[in-house]
């Protein structure tokens, strides 16, 4: 199976990184996610996180509606702000209070390091660079998932509890969005210059991509760690 | 007719920008889109003006979400930010197409001064300071509107051809907002220190309330100006 | 007289905004400093402002240094900072306190809207795009104030009370910075891309430049109006 | 010895720190460092990872120069910004350069995770909150880093290869600085309201306190892994 086409900006950025996006859309915690082998402790300790971690996603999908330039840009992330707080976020909820977990205690978890670092780094690409900045920030979280919902779905699912969790990704939904998020983040990068190599402004997106694409490894590894 | 209750904060602020309040509220701009007699070309003016003002005042909004510490806040503010893109500035779209002027050319006008100075100035009010800061730099906007169109509502507008404008602030959705905003920040303060009185803080909060509404004064006069 | 050299796309930028970039320089209240015309009161006026104005604007290449991408952007933001807060601003502290102004006064000065519509784009400029755009919203008040103070140095001064004003931005020091940050504003634009031409990324950052140089227009007129 | 006084409201929040504080100035790496034992290759380590945490940190500091409210707030924040970039920065480069690690290589370092991970965290303190939120997030690296000299200096340094370290935290300079930091850092809290004890206020700034010196642990443990 080939990875689902997101765009040509994403795949310029996922093919300059090629070896940390192996680590993270194959990490041990994504395979144990497709054949079931993830011990519940592991996934119920991700799942927590996620929600704190999808807090602070919508905080910075927000900032990139303040930096949005076009009307484009603006609706694209504000309805991905939309999505992620009023339908992302509600799946985390009903499968944490299925496990005595309520809300409250979802949004006032401890965040572990390794989630807090991820989200300030895309907040802080924000506050630091333009539009571009961010998205080369975020698009690995969202099409990462996306990539690794659509291969697990595509595999045997049989036997594993987190089928929800697949389908989650891997539906139209959110196929849907990693689309409309690719095809933005291709005619922001027309509008602000177009070359995404060969340039010192290239080097730097393509860093923030490679260096959020590593701080994924590092959350699954934390969910893992438990 | 009493003015509607938008909450405890927005009283306490209104009453300390009394002067200045009654400006924006009662304008000529103001008293001719209920009689009637504002020059539809000044309309006009305004529209496209609002439009653009619609733009960065929805980029505020999402700076609050980035700003908010709470569930509740993050979501008053993000459903604000929909309502703005997804619903008023729908009526300006409407209502400018039907006048010829397509949304192409609404996105990219000229902002006026008077425009420009109010919008960056909620927008830096976040940047400056905390979810607070930016309430009191708000509230004036979109609890001024409310106010304007129930008391217009409340009058004789049998012979104005605003009527629409009338009827979508004074209507039980955009009232409805108003309430909903008004309840978040009353919230919001009592969970950061709660009094709005007699201390520098609240002072600051004061300042940035009447502030805002001053130039919600010259943004009406702009419109008048043509 | 030529105008000083402060680098290409500082000289890109100023030739994409010629009319306006002549109304500034060339402002009424510019020609009065010159030749001692210009009312003291109005001149008064403008100090106070003017004081503002640079708390705001020290704000603004604060947040240059938080936006920088290298060390000597860092250098040379952070050196400019220092020399607003400890030398310019100083400039106007000592001509008020001689008119019996002290500086909690000049800090507590309400704010001409005019001068809160500069120094609140240039912010938003920040929080909006990324180091460039901020430069293309800095550019004309550090470099039009140069240009200005060299002009007027070049003529006859004999007769205005206005010399140490204009000594102030026509000598080595200042004249050192406008240079200092035309240079650094080059090495910017090569290291992000090169061109500032032909491109819809050009067009914003002239849309920028040349937006900043009007808002400069507007705030000649508010002194002169008193 | 006791610790030195920096002010009232460093006092308390690192009294509501006890542990972690314990942690972060009492860890191994600290003591390291005060009795020689420290190898060379984690105090290499660790002084290429802090020059690139204080090109960060000086980001942060010009922050909060943006969000400064006050003249007073403004000085020290700049005057801080400057003590790190010409100062604080320049031991780091000098020991380096003895060790044939050129600026060059230290600015082009990659942070480590747990680097990274406190700087964003201070930084977006900044941009969700006001500046009381950044100066509770700021606080810890300051006055730990001056508590933490100030405790080694006063013991027996004779064998420590590390000297050099300890006398510049130990040195009336930093020291002086911490000092004013703080008192400033009182006037701050007086002006936005005074209590840093019993309202949700109080306690999110205590947790901010609390989790940057969590951070700061991390850090030492970092050099220390080497």
């Amino acid at each position: 199976m080939t990875a689902p086409d997101y765009g040509a900006s994403f795949a310029v950025w996922r093919g300059g990184a090629a070896e940390p996006w192996r680590h993270y859309t194959h990490h041990a915690f994504v395979q144990g996610l497709g054949d079931g082998t993830l011990p519940r402790a592991a996934f119920l300790t991700y799942l927590v996180q996620d929600y704190v971690f999808l807090v602070h996603f919508a905080r910075a999908w927000s900032l990139a509606v303040v930096k949005s330039e076009t009307l484009d840009e603006m609706r694209v992330c504000a309805g991905t702000v939309d999505a992620l707080v009023n339908h992302e976020m509600a799946l985390h909820v009903k499968t944490c209070a299925a496990e005595g977990i309520d809300e409250a205690t979802l949004f006032g978890a401890t965040e572990a390091t390794a989630n807090l670092a991820y989200t300030r780094f895309v907040l802080d690409a924000g506050l630091q660079g333009d539009f571009l900045d961010m998205m080369a920030a975020l698009a690995p979280c969202v099409m990462g998932y996306g990539e690794i919902g659509a291969r697990l779905a595509n595999g045997d699912t049989a036997d594993t509890p987190y089928a929800l969790w697949i389908e989650t990704y891997a539906g139209a939904e959110y196929q849907g969005l990693c689309r409309d998020v690719g095809a933005m983040i291709d005619r922001a990068v027309a509008r602000r210059g177009g070359s995404l190599q060969g340039s010192p402004r290239a080097d730097a997106l393509q860093a923030r991509f490679t260096r959020a694409t590593e701080l994924e490894v590092g959350f699954w590894q934390m969910g893992l760690d438990g």
